[in-house]
């Protein structure tokens, strides 16, 4: 029985963690704010940190000190939190990614596939919904989904993006990606990316019913990354993707 | 059997117009920019025009000259043309509308249904996917459901509306009606209007295979409008609705 | 505050309506099998029995003799089960319903509206999807959905019904309401009823994130019954409509 | 300019076929029943067949006496047919198919991985939509997405399938592959394949608005086999597949 070092135990996916890690019949121990992180990092065979970016620089020094990997799902991380994942990937397996459901990851692979088989006449447009409260649009799986169809198009998202019509926006460009977001009730998180061609439809989705399954991917991802040589993973290749 | 007169009957929704007329059992005559309108309107039992705002004072003189009743799906109407429809439906029975499909004309009624029945905490949200060429967004129909929803809601819909989301929006407003728009391929145009509640969604839609479903809605709205007195008339009032 | 007598306490449901009283801010006592059903409906204002048919013969005694209100969405209750309910909404006021959902409430009048305005050559197909260890197929909401589009199209619902369609099965037979099942994953309940007419098609759509809204609707109808006269009554009545 | 030689040129795919080749800037020679195939075979650059599985062996006949390829999108053909088609593989270019929509193609490619990716845990569900006059169910197309997933699972399609639920089903069986069908209107063809696994689903979707689709499919196979040597060739190696 593998131990499952939670980082922020008592937050939503803390509990969440925790139900998956046992699910999937596996123990774990966990810390929230002012906990000792040496500690746990010693205790656990794999460290899983959703809490936020600004103890990102402990947890990886006390990982690298115990020689234990992690996997990384915090969000809003910025560039220099890159560098010291990086570094810390020198000696531990690391595992950073936006989003750990292998369902999203599986789509992502599918998408880059598609749009690298499709003739750009078939228009991309990728469609999320989720929750009233949700702050930010379009939803960090819209864009990583995304990237894969720009990836798989060979053109870069960002010069790409056709985001948030609205009026008279003229024609739609000619090899653009387009997004768009609806919010309501407890939607816990739908995506569409639709492959618009002449006459013709390709529609590929992913919904989650809630965040659980954000839990079991990353308890999942973690017992793969035990495993592994230091190095900066990511999740395709937990379900051996790349 | 009745003989439709189509006013601009080369145009793309002309030539649906004769092959909807045909398909119920009926005879057209038409004309096009530069035709006699008094001839037609004399000929015709009833018109039918998707022409263009800049030619309808002349048809709706003719058509009260001659007593004949007329559907007018022209868009891009403004207020002197409404002006114009007023003075013209005191003699002769006028239907004007921005959407002549039976199923759109259903669906928004059942749209005003929901949103009265529904409190304000389902959350209602319009979706519409269109073909790339489509110039504005959200498209016309869809504001036609929007505004539905806002009746049946006894909302304003112009104050309510959340469109074009994009970046940090911040959570959504509460009461709103959220519009979103797809563009790609070939999409005659499909409509999903969206309640999102407290862990449940009901959503209403409508999908339009091609263009015809246009004409065979405005041939059943001229064929009824024969029969009814001077007057301004509207689609619901052809399916029975009010 | 109002306290619901919850008959089952301890299952599934038992536990979700709890959930939905306090949430709706009000109390909630139970009992399980072998609990004194005269007791809780003395000490409740209402009472909520979604535990089996073997029981219901006690539970409405009780009720009777206590005077209290009742909503019963127990399933699997057969037609002498109906008689005692009859015999009950002599003296209090009994809400029995295979479906407590506000949701599916609307929609089922939402279809036989449909129904009704749409000529027969709109043909009607209901499709539902549920998780994998579900036994049955059609859904009892499918056939409530069917029974909805039967009535508004004055048809017989079980002599116009086409289901489980396999092999050569001929073309479509007109005016049949058809019935198509998928079963997988934890799905807690998707519901489509399709009017596909002349190239266009309306959806009218139902979907549960989890059975929290059944226990919510049924708290909604409880809270509602306590005003009401002894007799028997329906979930619409509960919105409103009818 | 290739010159297209339609086998049926007076039939809806036939004309369909004429259209698609003008779409793409090359022209087109054709015979009906009763026509001089091997004239046609001499004339044309490449032959396409959507007629009658009763006259294709003179029309492989014909192709392989004038060293012409052949596209056969012919259904109904029986085993003795698909000889014939091994045989004449051996002198010219042959590709045979049942679907040769480019995006139902490319959709079986993506079944096909998804299916080898995901665990059996994921419930696998396919769907499909067709007009009400389609007399046999599940459709063709249906039944080859079913085969791409049996493939990617590694499981015999036959043995694993479980079609037309109705009444009392038991729970779903571990590792089938259901199938369902819906009819109804003029939908020219909707499939899905769902991939339903612990609280999240991945729905990989195609839509044809006509049979244009059909058409253009067979036209571009048609164009890239003049190039190809002697032997036997399917839809996905069109696309780069395999």
């Amino acid at each position: 029985m593998t131990s499952i070092g939670i980082v922020g135990s008592q937050g939503r996916m803390g509990v969440a963690l925790a139900a998956a890690a046992a699910e999937a019949g596996h123990g774990h121990c966990g810390i929230d704010k002012g906990g000792n992180i040496a500690k746990l990092a010693a205790s656990a065979d794999v460290l899983v940190d959703f809490s936020s970016p600004a103890a990102l620089e402990a947890t990886l020094d006390a990982c690298v000190a115990a020689k234990k990997p992690i996997v990384i799902g915090t969000t809003g991380l910025e560039e220099r939190h890159h560098y010291l994942i990086d570094d810390a990937a020198r000696d531990i397996a690391v595992l950073q990614t936006g989003n750990t459901s292998l369902g999203v990851t599986l789509l992502a692979h599918l998408v880059r596939e598609a749009a690298a088989r499709l003739d750009p006449e078939w228009d991309i447009e990728i469609l999320e919904m989720h929750h009233r409260n949700k702050v930010d649009a379009p939803s960090g799986t819209a864009l990583l989904l995304g990237q894969a169809a720009a990836e798989g198009r060979r053109i870069d998202l960002v010069r790409c993006s056709e985001r948030g019509r609205d009026g008279v926006t003229g024609a739609r460009g000619h090899g653009k990606i387009g997004f768009a977001s609806l919010r309501g009730g407890t939607v816990a998180g739908d995506h569409d990316v639709i492959f618009a061609g002449p006459e013709e439809m390709i529609t590929l989705s992913h919904r989650a019913e809630n965040r659980m399954i954000f839990a079991r991917g990353a308890v999942k991802a973690a017992l793969w990354l035990i495993h592994q040589k230091p190095g900066r993973y990511t999740m395709p290749q937990v379900i051996g993707l790349s």
